[in-house]
């Protein structure tokens, strides 16, 4: 049983909420939009516990900007990039003042000889200037609020130029300015469709090239509202504008492309906010293999957290992640568009039973739900349909009913029932005298529907009409071009609406002070050490974890009695700092049940530690614990996210096939349970071949206490691992067997 | 150790090659084309060794057509059909006589009454009738070669149309044509692009729906030759069209839309014509999931196998699975045109940074190969690059020396190095002053290599010139939109190459003659039993399968005998037929090390039994092996493909994690190994925890002896389940310590 002294975590962690009077680290212009209730800003472990949203109006519509090196002689590089943002700064209403010091107009524009010499407070400042740290400094005194930096040379190059861009935020931080870049680009000064309506796609990047498939989407009718080219987010980071785009009312969906994430924890509190409001955010995320985040490394110049943790992080959060920027675009725009679900169900609709079957059969693959339609659905669908044709779901209407009124009848009747809330129509092949009536009747039904309509146009050439004005003129039907974009991005949509609605921010219930455990912790901590077997066991005492009865000895006799008190039988085992892999050493030994067995096993432990020259600090004599499902419950750090807690399923099952889940805290129970059900060899603590069933609530008990002794010890512990956690049957506990602790 | 009576099957295997006079089931026009020095025709289990090739060239381009009941009143179904018929009769130079019991002429052409009154013997007979079987009959007599039927209700219906199709089929035996259909559609007259060279994809569908995508590729400018829609395959199925178009020199690759496969052996035998011949195939297998495979069973009224035994079968012969229509037309277009790889390494080449790194990425991933650039030829690069680009691998070029004459001179030099056999440059943004000049350099360099150049133009428009006409417009570079669908193509690519390379087919090694142990093996044999555990044994023991040393005794004195004679410690068991999971019931007792222990235990098994009402054979007094790596080692009988052999991860991981691997017979011992490095779980082969390696030839021999043993006793075993096969370390063998054997 876990210790009765510490009440439960669960409790402890929602307890008390307290004012802490620090202001985070983030933002100068911002407005602080802390979430309802919460008055502490920083949590246990001293970080902040809301993202500041920095206003970002004024940047993306300015009332006024100054281009600082502008030009407007022919052939120079800055005469293009001028040209462009007088043609932008006039779309949104703004004055442009050139800022030269040799010129005295640019493109008929009054030119300033410098910044000092602006005619007015502008509100952004974009700097076409080989290096913009003079250039900030200048501008610290004008009050402007925005600046943007296209120079390149910073961290991307390596380390003089992430030096340059350390300076070059110090200097933005000194300045109460943003700044946007450097090596960022144009993109945040393109121009977006005015005549689409509906709720929009807001892009942010840190790689221009990469977005512009997004942006391009607006040709096919999808409609944007902003992009954000990031680039090295010397100061504004994807985390900024996720938050900012998360509050503004015109965004149906946040698309990222990201290469390197800047700082894990503003990350996660733009995440939250955006989940608390329902806006889905899809993100690729450079960085699944080795060779990706190096690439992504030395691109952008920021640290690529272990793949694993980020994964988690996002799905923690509610983040989309996506491979493709196919996928990017075909899930954010669904996303953005389609009304909340009013069912799970999906159905599917097709001229073809082949095509039926085939998208059924990768749907089901990927988790979605395809119901059976009611007798009664399928009578009335017999009315239209051939009785020999299975409208059970898939709904196979043969072809002909499609050619006439038939086909209309047919599409609302599905809609109708209320198991559906989504159908989808694959048209995979064009033919014209069906697939031009099917594309309208698909458009006019979604139009009369709040239920989501999918079309996958299949065929490769893409310029049929039915696909081009009939399809794509329509912003009620989400149409894809293959099976597995629409499937990933319909997936995507329930899952998007199923985890916002029980969505409960963990930031609201994690823990501000420490706990009891936290003080008892610390005397047992030793800077720079690995702590012994022993010394780490007191460690998960005094958060409560379940530790076997054992005393440390030093000599046979000295066990003997030691094995009294525990009870038999008995484990031995050598203990020491820096002692691992103990059972290879043959430093373990187990089921001694006498004072002979005891006396030989002293002798022997202590011989082969002395053969091996390994410093001892005794030797455990342990109460044997057998009968359960042997786990891993463990902390280690992650550069990006600070401390990650793990769980995994013990023995030769971790070491082989690496079957652990990982989450950032702060998590709440859900997670920790999340977590076990992840587990491919999840079933072993239902019982098998005949076990009982495991105590999974003291198995989440441990994982949550780990949790909170990760947050509170923070830096201090550099890694922590229970190998193995020993999960007895329901109601009988957890016991840690063995434990490794690493102080910093 | 394994028995040395037995020789190694390895060698038997190859060891006796004999005519054995008998014809195999297959085809009556047909042009048999066995493989060279193959003289016999069936191995052990009865079951063909090469398939024949029907000479379909008189269905693809007849010389004459019967139209039976063609119709040329409008407004009647069959009407447009045989004008379409006419159209494509002229195309490919045929000759066309409508057949209609009251018209005397049709669309200009003489009617006859019945076929009987044909003016030819026709080549091609197109069944325009809702019933074929009186037609079929009677063109019996006409000696005509193929016939196509389009009528539906067979059994796609259900059980009352899979009769009528049976009689069907009999029919067609009877007659000496052969038919395609019933079920089938107008796909196999459609007409094909005559401008584009090259080689060509051939498609198989079994819905027509379908294969419209790959048909339309067409438009894209990638040629097609054949169109076959086999409908329900009562008569000619997909395997007969995948050795056909496996011989036709003009077809670089065969895509299949599959749905049930009609018979597993005749499928792999055409497969491995394909394979022999380094012909592609590519396939769109349904089934995935349950739903998936129930629906298409309802579609085409054919057996659909358990889907990882179809997968298992597709890997062992070559045949390149892929999920969406999209990527079936993306790989199958890569694979016919592109000349065999120069070298495995594949370069991303990009003007972005973020493109080359996200591309990377996720190549990498999925497991090609991005070999760095020699330092050498990082500097040549750098003569047009700036030097602060990486130009590794990924090669970034940062955008600029795409738009002058540094942009081809770049492409030349990636494509002269040695270690690049792909270059793949994506381009995820149109912008024209760009990726104009970079198309068209490709395409240029593409024209003048071997080596495959492959772009993605990842705009979701594409309407755009530099796509429609100056990539697509080249048949020299592959040309994709998106990476995901590029990677899965190139992966296909080079494993399609790599496979051929060193394909070796296994019908030419497969048994023909049964070995001295099916003898002994039928001996044991008791239809319709299961096996006790000692006579599942003595199954194995024929067969060369170690086993321990075990004696079966009735009586608590005959067990103390028993132990003295196996050796101490022992194990005990209870034996008996229908017994099974002994070990959950208490009816194992283990590390049994005196005669009193082994009397104890004796009584207590029994009383366990006669509680339970188990009857008992008696009690197994069996040789303790330890320490060894526990696998699974079994035969299960797969509708589809017979007899299928499965080896896995023992203990709790094959019950909890499925970790198991399969194959089809015949297998060689290089597919047995492959077997072992699919399972998730096979690092603990290598010993891991400080154990030894374990003796991995005698895991390949024991998983060859059962493939024999399955192979020899054919339908009489249902199933064989070796549970734990207890591989021993290096060079002690393997013991197979449980057996569980049913007779059918």
């Amino acid at each position: 049983m876990l210790g009765s002294t510490h009440g439960t975590l669960t409790t402890d962690f929602r307890a008390r909420v307290e004012a802490c009077g620090e202001t985070p680290r983030t933002a100068v212009h911002s407005t602080a939009a802390p979430a309802a209730g919460d008055t502490a800003e920083l949590d246990v472990s001293g970080r902040p516990l809301h993202s500041d949203v920095p206003d970002l109006d004024r940047f993306f519509r300015p009332e006024s900007v100054a281009v600082i090196g502008a030009s407007d002689t022919e052939g120079r590089p800055n005469t293009g990039i001028t040209r462009q943002l007088i043609a932008w700064a006039e779309r949104v209403g703004a004055r442009v003042h050139p800022v030269h010091p040799t010129r005295t107009s640019v493109f008929g524009l009054p030119c300033h000889a410098s910044v000092a010499e602006l005619p007015e407070q502008v509100d952004l400042a974009v700097l076409l200037v080989a290096d913009p740290l003079p250039v900030i400094e200048e501008l610290a005194d004008t009050k402007v609020k925005f600046a943007v930096a296209f120079a390149s040379g910073f961290a991307e190059t390596g380390e003089s130029g992430a030096a340059a861009q350390a300076r070059l935020t110090a200097a933005v931080q000194r300045s109460g300015l943003r700044l946007l870049g450097p090596n960022t680009n144009l993109n945040a000064f393109e121009s977006f469709r005015e005549d689409l309506d509906g709720p929009a796609i807001a892009l942010i990047t840190q790689s221009g090239h990469q977005g512009r498939p997004v942006y391009t989407l607006q040709e096919l009718g999808i409609r944007l509202s902003h992009w954000a080219p990031t680039g090295n987010e010397a100061d504004l980071e994807t985390a900024d504008f996720i938050s900012y785009f998360a509050e503004r009312p015109e965004v149906g969906a946040i698309a990222c492309y990201v290469e390197g994430l800047k700082d894990g924890r503003s990350f996660l509190l733009a995440a939250d906010r955006a989940a608390r409001n329902g806006v889905p955010v899809v993100a690729v995320k450079v960085g699944r293999t080795e060779t990706g985040a190096r690439m992504a490394a030395s691109h952008t110049g920021k640290l690529t957290g272990a793949d694993t943790v980020v994964d988690a992080a996002m799905r923690q959060f509610g983040v989309i992640r996506v491979d493709g920027l196919d996928e990017l675009q075909d899930t954010a725009a669904l996303l953005a568009r389609a009304r909340p679900p009013q069912a799970e169900g999906v159905v599917v609709y097709s001229i073809s039973g082949g095509t039926g079957a085939h998208f059924s059969d990768l749907a089901t693959e990927a988790g979605l739900t395809l119901p059976t339609l009611s007798e009664a659905k399928q009578a009335e669908l017999h009315q239209w349909i051939p009785s020999y044709l299975n409208v059970a779901n898939p709904v196979d209407n043969g072809g002909h009913p499609v050619g006439d009124w038939r086909g209309r009848k047919i599409i609302d009747a599905i809609l109708a029932d209320p198991s559906v809330g989504v159908l989808i129509c694959p048209i995979t092949g064009p033919f014209p005298p069906m697939s031009d009536k099917l594309a309208q009747d698909l458009v006019d039904a979604a139009e009369a529907t709040d239920k989501l309509v999918c079309v996958i146009w299949g065929s490769p050439v893409g310029t049929e009409e039915a696909y081009r004005s009939t399809l794509l003129g329509s912003s009620r039907v989400a149409t894809f071009r293959t099976f597995g974009n629409c499937i990933t991005a319909v997936r995507a949509y329930l899952g998007h609406h199923r985890f916002t609605a029980s969505y409960r921010s963990p930031f609201d219930e994690a823990p501000r002070t420490p706990s009891p455990s936290h003080r008892k912790a610390q005397a047992l901590m030793r800077p720079g050490q690995q702590l012994s077997e022993h010394a780490a066991k007191q460690l998960l005492r005094a958060y409560g974890i379940r530790v076997p009865r054992e005393q440390l000895v030093t000599s046979a006799a000295a066990a003997v009695r030691a094995a009294g008190l525990v009870g038999y039988p008995v484990v031995m085992k050598a203990s020491g700092p820096q002692l691992a892999h103990k059972t290879e050493l043959g430093l373990v030994k187990v089921g001694l049940t006498s004072a002979s067995q005891i006396r030989d096993a002293y002798r022997e432990l202590t011989d082969i530690a002395r053969y091996e020259n390994i410093p001892l600090d005794g030797i455990l004599v342990c109460q044997m614990v057998e009968r359960g499902v042997e786990m891993v419950v463990g902390v280690t750090r992650d550069p990006l996210f600070g401390p990650t807690v793990t769980v995994g399923l013990g023995g030769v099952l971790v070491e082989v096939l690496h079957d652990a889940a990982v989450r950032v805290p702060p998590f709440g129970e859900d997670q920790a349970r999340t977590m076990l059900r992840e587990l491919r060899g999840a079933a072993l603590l239902d019982g098998v071949r005949g076990a009982p069933p495991a105590d999974v609530d003291a198995l989440v008990e441990v994982v949550l206490r780990v949790q909170r002794m990760a947050l509170e010890l923070g830096d201090d512990l550099s890694e922590l691992d229970i190998n193995p956690l020993m999960v007895l049957p329901r109601g009988q506990g957890a016991v840690a067997l063995d434990a490794l602790a690493i102080c910093r």
